[in-house]
């Protein structure tokens, strides 16, 4: 059973609405999920999951200064994430408004931390994207990242 | 008068449409507009111009290879183009299909060249995103960014 | 004469350094200058400024949140930095160790605030990099940020 | 075993020379290694391949045009390659030239793919890069990368 850690911050609400529709599809996929909001992180406890799923609501085109809080942090645990999947989800007031660029400095993350960065062919490429509210096709998309995570982090843990 | 050069690539006719637009404001901005495709520009010609404005499809996360054979032929050009105006549009099938990363590799060529970019404050920040078919809201920041481009060449033409 | 905020996070002192060649290049260029690191400079007040320049270290692949959170706060002016020039450079551990995002990052944050970006055609392209203590090169190439930049914010101001 | 294609474009022999290196720390690992310039490969043979391993050199920020040919191509294959290894390597005249950029770009196309992307916590994060010359530090990189590949490939093909 994968250990997966959904985590976001959310002003407005629709990036915790998008977290939450992570977890339950990587919940429905066998995975052991922690659901939390980044203040309730601390950044030692991250070696623990199998997996690390980041949403953030997109700043100037990049994660809010509260999430990379969090991952400035993570660099105490730096060479203890190698092998674990990552994953990314943003929300954006506007189309083009950066939120392509939020969830890659998210990817970007976790690529120097040595962890594994599953892509979508069929759905958002980066990362769930919800411009606005969370619609039916964005809430879906944050199911199946969830389920992606889960099925990579269970190969990788064998 | 700011010379200006909207040059694009398109199959499906949505990326020439935003170009047709993008000309418009231009013109109407008073700029002098030589709207071509790619396969018309040689890259000879690029420092023959105040500004140049470059559109692409979406093809994996960043702009067409026609559209990249021109760029890489720039080179011939190269400390010739600066202080030139650079801006770009990007179509794409999807939202958070790579439109982002698109406009933003047209935008690193420009700065390369030693190029002056100019952002977008109240629009799609990198360059207009159309997700399919230009709509109205597209339309218009296309041909917002032929003013603004217009009105930047002008200033640093002085 | 241009007024040009160079402000800067620094742990190591790099960045400092970096931003303090930076400033001398901008003053003997003619221009009016702060230097200050962020924690000193309060989001209001950037509107005072023609230009604004930003520099951090490179904590996993993007800006340090101390600077995040001086750019996040900067959305109460969202519309009055237009066309201010926006510059950015960045220190890193290691060649390949997100340099260039970060600066990149610094750069789509300004893009967003619709300031003008100028590129770089002989010099590191995206802004100044240092990989560990700023040697001559990007001494030079920071003094040459300052002068390019008040050379630019001189002629929108006209 | 592991089928790796490592696929590159290379006009001074510096790419080619990183990929020789990449091609040989995927053999020691123990995978089956097909070593070809882009001209040579045909994208439809690209799903014959447990991992994907691509380099280029960096004009304007981003792959070559030649490599990103291969890549447009591809999108025949849409969906065949999901899960998939993708990994990159560059070079660059300079730092700071874009080597980051376009290891990245890379990177973008793999992961709309849908493929699995491995970061590197030691080393050139988003994958090796050469500036000028490959030297030992880089050519330590590359065959780390492809030994790290050819292990992740194993892993996901079980």
């Amino acid at each position: 059973m994968s250990s997966v850690l959904v985590t976001y911050y959310s002003r407005t609400g629709n990036t915790k609405e998008m977290a939450e529709h992570v977890a339950k599809g990587a919940e429905q996929a066998g995975g052991d999920v922690k659901l939390a909001s980044v203040d309730r992180v601390d950044a030692s406890e991250l070696a623990g999951y199998d997996a690390i799923i980041v949403g953030s609501p997109t700043y100037y085109g990049s994660m809010a200064a509260e999430v990379k809080e969090l991952i400035d942090k993570s660099v105490q645990l730096h060479g203890k994430l190698t092998d674990r999947v990552g994953a990314a989800f943003a929300s954006s007031a506007h189309v083009g408004g950066g939120n392509e660029t939020t969830a890659l400095d998210l990817i970007h993350a976790f690529l120097i931390h040595g962890m594994v960065v599953p892509g979508i062919h069929d759905g958002d490429h980066y990362g769930p994207v919800s411009v606005g509210e969370p619609d039916s096709r964005v809430r879906k998309q944050c199911e199946q990242l969830g389920d992606r995570v889960v099925e990579l982090a269970a190969k990788l843990a064998q």
